[in-house]
């Protein structure tokens, strides 16, 4: 199996990343196909449709790691359940698979939102989202039960403030940064415990700092 | 990237597989791990989820075999549209994607039903249905536009009715019958054509003949 395309995201390393897809709107990506698949007329007809799915390699975990039972985030990080029961990235065959929210179709590129992947990784495969095969309404979940709720206030500091006015692309990288962090993207050990905290995000290091239910952006370092 | 487990279904070759999963309940299937992915405890808490995903190989297609552009059979064979709008076997990665009904989870097994796998097909991953990021209420279809609609009433010979009577399955098998052949799995240059078509399901062959939009089950041969 060969990438087919590979996307760009805003997110340079694994913590931050929104736990699943469709979470995050303004998490947006661009897939780029790879030659040789990167042909006139592969996305004809695509463009009819909102979402579309991808298939793609946790390129940044290593290969042949896997234990029968994980400890998904989602529980804590106590309870043990099954690899086939989670989407753990630790898994037998390294596949992720995301639902996300197709912008824009161009030759032989696609513009995305609501992405939780890894800025680079590789994609094996693109496919439309189909409606009444996918979207199953009477679907329920088991431990996962309903998207991550936000648990820390976010606040801007001064110096974030003006680092966030200066850029073009400042909404949309102020409501990221609120999306990461509001969700507690701290591995639950670290739950209720004060301190900093940083993770790269587009060309910056993102450092914010919590105290209570409150997280505070120090500043965007690097920019 | 090995199989992690292979799935048992009644359908023995794709002329007569519904053209997504979902589509068709009394199609079951039993999914068994294969070593050395068979350990206990793999499949802790998948109970909790209505519905799975499989991640599987099209293991019945030539490999290397694709095109920029594929003509799907909704489209009556005659549109084309780029590959990646297109859930056709005939892609760079010979990657599929189904949710199916979870009916029962085992130690080293699953049961599960909506299937669209041929028999033996190699699964490469198992993953929980998590509804708040996969069922997207808000998708719209491109030319996909609704599931398949029935297009040809199906009725049963004597013959095939005694054949059903004498099986212990003989109700889920007609259901099943029924659903395979009333939205005319024919390829799409064979409609309006009568004839005779056969094939393969469970441990006999699907004998049926069309005349107009009537089909008839003639029998089950080999039964």
């Amino acid at each position: 199996m060969k990438p087919v395309a590979i996307i760009h995201t805003p997110f340079r390393e694994k913590f931050g990343i929104p736990r699943q897809p469709g979470l995050v709107e303004s998490a947006t990506g661009r897939i780029e196909l790879l030659p040789p698949f990167d042909r006139p007329g592969v996305f004809d007809g695509l463009e009819g449709f909102s979402h579309i799915w991808l298939i793609w390699r946790f390129h940044a975990v290593p290969e042949g790691d896997w234990k029968p039972r994980v400890r998904p985030p989602r529980l804590g990080g106590n309870r043990r359940v099954g690899v086939f029961a989670s989407r753990s990235p630790f898994r037998p065959n390294p596949i992720g698979l995301s639902a996300v929210k197709l912008e824009h179709v161009g030759e032989t590129w696609l513009d995305v939102s609501g992405v939780d992947l890894l800025d680079g990784t590789p994609i094996l495969d693109i496919k439309p989202y189909i409606p009444y095969s996918d979207a199953i309404r009477e679907a329920t979940d088991g431990f996962a039960a309903g998207p991550p709720k936000p648990r820390l206030q976010v606040r801007m500091s001064r110096k974030a403030e003006e680092q966030l006015a200066a850029r073009a692309d400042g909404n949309q990288v102020r409501q990221l940064i609120i999306a990461c962090i509001e969700t507690d993207p701290r591995p639950a050990y670290r739950h209720g415990e004060d301190g900093d905290y940083g993770f790269r995000l587009f060309d910056f290091d993102l450092q914010w700092r919590v105290t209570g239910s409150q997280a505070t952006v120090i500043e965007l370092r690097g920019h």
